[in-house]
């Protein structure tokens, strides 16, 4: 079998070079993979020209709603993936973590791309900046897909989930990706790729496969392009300092090795909850896939008083871990992903060892019985001089490896923790809040990600070695100083930020949105009678006008009970910052909403929201008031079952007095039928 | 004179191996530079351990009045540093852009700090991730100030803007700095900084000042530390991929050359404002600061047959432009910087003819007046073939050198545009909103800010080349793929990014906001009985209970004036969305407030806002509703004349029906005295 590259449209074989992918468990060759005689500047072009151009013209709406059928159409075809997966020495668990993890990941992006991005094809960044006096120029913020491509370079340990965890930001943001996976697991990622090809939902150009090296890649990239590196520091130093990469300014986002740790909170005992917790977790991360997570706990953080606790539990766990084919599905632990692997973590268990001390290794002879396959045995080490040692804190085992080091007050534990030089994750076990605070504050500046876990959050926690869509994963100097996911976050990184400036009327044309100080339209025909699709941005209703009275105030307070004594209280209103009795701001905005309301049955379905209200001058009783209502942006909704079309409309409303200065500014939320 | 570095709190000299510096206009030796004999690790490490600890230590208020008292001290003082400006060739025009315009970055941070950030060593970083679906482990991002020091390299044309810029955001963020100016220019800086350390407002370690070279220093960065360059491309590609650089992920803020440029749009003849607005702005670009501009305009793209009027006009201008020594104050145009920039700025002039024909060059005979000084006469060039034509899209003469291109439609022009390979900035001059829209979207990708003028944003315009401390200053690609300032946005590149997992109770003690599911406490006191200081994060009221009626709803209509059908129309509202008559969603806010206010004079002087209101459910006549009011957030409040000390106080407001069921959500802003 001969792995194939997915190149401007078509399945494509090398044409030579070819090495050899094995099967992880029985080490048996199971095929060749080679991207020799691809054509890697036409692959680029294509993306750009094909691809790029495809998804940028769909909205952030449409964009999600490709990822949403994309992840349903490979929820109906998940289970092919799994024999597969099981070659890769991963087990059961660790392939669902691989295989449904990265499809819900689509699904997440799909859902965030609807809710928290906008109906357009680019994104209105920040609010308005007032840069002048009359308010005549402005600033305001956006952000655009690039022209580019995204490079996905993978590591070997998650084909799947690696791959979609960063198809998902980018397709969401507009741009094509080229995927590279890691040749030892491609085998897997290919035949993914062929499903998500076969689903006909992505458009021509958004996603090729190299299933091989890139070749010359590197020397067609521009500044509109992006590559993302997942593996180890070595090939992601190499890489981010091709030429290309550093003369055409090319975003490079790198996750590399880090030396995780976990820490346990100096409140804990054996008894607790927070200990069993904090032991469960640390042979979860060494065991799931092997320990080969990039996210995975390599160094165990204890009070000094209770390691032999802790490694004693830990010893216990271990020899009841079940290793081996993960065909079998009482096993517990698989192999590592490839057989060169085995030496890689073998040196690096020797190097650790210059530093801590072996306490335990080996359990159930899966060496022995699986001599062929890249089975690793458990490996748990002690280094009693965390403060002064190095190696523990560089050295990472890629592996079933983990090291036990004590703390004396928690600056040591916050000292040893950042020792690692910037982490992805870092996990907290305690059950006092105050030293959850201490201990993260103290460690957030090296750690891409903290878990605190006690008894109550445990039982919903997704755990450790986890990272999640809707959070950035990444970290710090050693770690590669790279952010990916991290919900609409993530997306920026394949967009380009933009100021713009210009008068308010010129930039709520670029972007959509009515801005302060842009032009208004009045029309004789009430908004609220117009229909989703007749609406324009800045058409505009300037209410009748209405006094405030007395009488207003006091049934006001009648009616709502709020008998705040700035409203009803002569005496106190004196002597309060109002200076005499001031109108309910509640009666305020319900005044503004009898001014502005069309009472009969129209287009708007109702108001269900109301954004960023400021009272910003006090209404007092003999005031005049009126309203400035101004469409500010439509949003298209997705039609749901058993409701008319309709769309969001966001009103801005001002409220002015006699004096036609403000007294409220607010957004408001209306349901609009589109006809 | 020896220029001197301000090293640990001391004030040094080199100790050898001096470079001149010499007075731009008269070519004369001023004095001489170095930095030999400085410990730059000591001096990393005084940052990190002093100045880093004294900074982060401080809240974002506290910072931001920081820089306040600072940028009030300058202004006592701006006078001092004209005369030292001037011996850059600097015009008085040219010196206000530098050192007022320096200053005044920094009021903007000082004022955004305390507006925009909360009163906290760290910031909260977006709304809270629900992970779980009983709400026992969620997510919340935050960002701290990195652990170690910012080292700013910044370029000869601003020697006090250029590191005030970058500054502001520094200090904001919690972290130290070390300035190395351009040594050209470097005399300028020495002597602001003097003034600045002079004026006591920075902690010790807070700044510190390279005159010279900067040795060794990136072999000793880590992780922890941030360095921004400004400057050409060719150095700053060396220093981004330093071994130290790439190995630790330091991040690296570049801003290089950029071959900017201004666009006129179709719609444009020559009698329009927009016309004389362009000529006036592309004259400006060349001659402020000698052209010597990183935002300046290279390249000047005109509608094909526009370019005869458009060079006709430029040549006039630029006849009419004097150039001169800056101590006269009639003179238009100053010297370049240096010297040696003259003989780079023609070598460069002679690359672009190789694609360029000169149409202008040379008027006053400056050269011959000054020949000992860095003056160069403006040259204009054009390029008949912009498309095919690569040298005026790479080549930067960064001077007062411009060529005009021609275009013949709009996708030609955003062509042209987008071949600079990345851009700081971009200018568009079109009456046409629409054009203003398609040029934007079709360049925007390529460019870090685009302007958009006409006759209505042009007075209150702050010009082409001005980059704001509200808006993001860089480029992708050519220009150094950099972001500087930009707001908070700029503060962040000095921070670290943490995604916190955990209970929400957990995540409210570690962030000091309350979360949604957090635990809550009850006491007898009614809330609004306490003062600022007595409030605790979490504290709790659940109301009494008011049932909503028929005769609610209705006199909520008399009163409002909101007869909207779905509250008041028994037929219309039984084929509404509703299905029968609603309580006015302004009256649950008013019947809600009703509820939790308590009416007697005390510490809440105020409600005078609310943010993300949300109907979740309508209450219909006969529903009964409560409240559960939670303190959620308190930012104290800077003292103004006559009013009591106070602070805000953010409430979180549910509203729930009989069922429990939540009906409305929001967040209520209150002021409370502090006593």
């Amino acid at each position: 079998m001969r792995l194939q590259s997915y190149i401007q449209g078509k399945w494509v074989e090398g044409t030579g070079n070819f090495r050899n992918y094995c099967n992880a468990v029985t080490g048996e060759k199971i095929g060749e993979i080679s991207s020799e005689g691809v054509n890697f500047k036409a692959m680029l072009d294509y993306a750009r020209n094909v691809g790029n151009k495809n998804l940028r013209e769909m909205t952030f709406h449409e964009r999600g709603r490709m990822l949403k059928s994309l992840a349903q159409y490979l929820m109906t075809r998940k289970n092919e993936f799994y024999p597969i997966s099981f070659q890769t020495g991963a087990t059961k668990v660790d392939s669902w973590i691989d295989i449904e993890g990265g499809i819900s990941t689509l699904f997440t992006y799909a859902s965030k791309g609807r809710r928290e991005l906008p109906d357009e094809t680019y994104l209105i960044d920040g609010e308005m900046e007032q840069l002048s006096k009359h308010g005549t120029f402005i600033g305001q913020h956006i952000c655009v897909p690039l022209y580019g491509v995204a490079l996905h370079i993978n590591a070997f340990n998650f084909p799947v989930w690696g791959m979609l965890e960063k198809l998902a930001p980018t397709f969401l943001a507009g741009m094509p990706a080229i995927v590279k996976p890691a040749s030892s697991t491609a085998f897997l990622t290919e035949a993914f790729v062929k499903v998500m090809i076969e689903s006909g939902i992505l458009p021509d150009g958004a996603l090729q496969l190299v299933s091989g090296s890139v070749g010359d890649t590197f020397d067609h990239l521009t500044g509109q392009d992006v590559v993302t590196f997942t593996g180890s520091a070595e090939t992601g130093r190499k890489l981010k300092s091709h030429p290309k990469i550093i003369e055409n300014s090319v975003r490079f986002n790198m996750e590399a090795d880090s030396l995780n740790c976990t820490i346990l909170g100096d409140d804990v005992t054996p008894e607790m909850d927070e200990f069993k917790l904090f032991i469960k977790e640390v042979i979860n991360e060494m065991t799931v896939k092997a320990g080969q997570k990039c996210t995975a706990i390599r160094r165990t953080i204890v009070p000094v008083g209770m390691k032999d606790a802790v490694i004693e539990a830990l010893k216990e766990r271990l020899d009841r871990t079940k290793i081996g084919d993960p065909n079998n599905e009482d096993i517990r632990m698989g192999s590592l992903a490839d057989v060169s692997q085995v030496g890689e973590v073998a040196k690096n268990v020797e190097l650790l060892k210059q530093d801590a001390e072996l306490v335990y290794e080996a359990n159930s002879g899966a060496k022995t019985n699986y001599e062929k396959g890249a089975f690793y045995d458990p490996v748990l080490l002690y280094c009693n001089t965390p403060i002064e040692a190095v190696i523990p804190h560089e050295v990472e085992a890629f592996g079933p490896v983990n090291t036990v080091m004590p703390y004396n007050s928690t600056d040591e534990a916050i000292t040893i923790a950042n020792k690692g030089g910037g982490s992805l994750v870092a996990s907290i076990f305690t059950a006092d809040d105050k030293l959850a605070r201490d201990l993260t504050l103290g460690i957030a500046p090296y750690h891409g990600r903290v878990m605190i876990i006690n008894r109550n959050s445990a039982k919903e926690s997704t755990g450790h070695g986890s990272p999640l869509p809707h959070l950035t994963h990444g970290g710090p100097g050693r770690a590669g100083g790279g952010e990916e996911m991290g919900g609409v976050r993530g997306v920026l990184k394949y967009m380009q930020r933009t100021a713009l400036q210009g008068h308010p009327t010129t930039l709520s044309k670029v972007t959509n949105k009515w801005l302060h100080g842009a032009d208004v339209q009045e029309d004789r025909i009430h908004p609220f009678m117009k229909y989703y699709d007749e609406l324009v941005i800045g058409e505009t209703l300037v209410t009748h006008r209405r006094t405030i009275t007395e009488a207003d105030v006091i049934n006001f307070a009648g009616i709502s009970g709020d008998f705040f004594y700035a409203h009803t209280d002569d005496i106190a209103a004196k002597e309060s910052f109002f200076e005499r009795r001031v109108a309910h701001g509640y009666f305020v905005l319900s005044a503004a909403a009898g001014l502005f309301v069309h009472p009969a049955p129209g287009p708007v379905i109702a108001n269900y929201g109301l954004d960023n209200l400021r009272f910003t001058q006090p209404v007092y009783p003999g005031d005049t008031i009126y309203v400035r209502l101004t469409c500010k942006q439509k949003t298209e909704k997705e039609p749901r079952e058993g409701e008319p079309p309709q769309g969001v409309v966001e009103w801005d409303v001002e409220v002015f007095n006699q004096e036609d200065e403000t007294v409220a500014v607010y957004t408001i939320l209306t349901l609009v039928k589109k006809s």
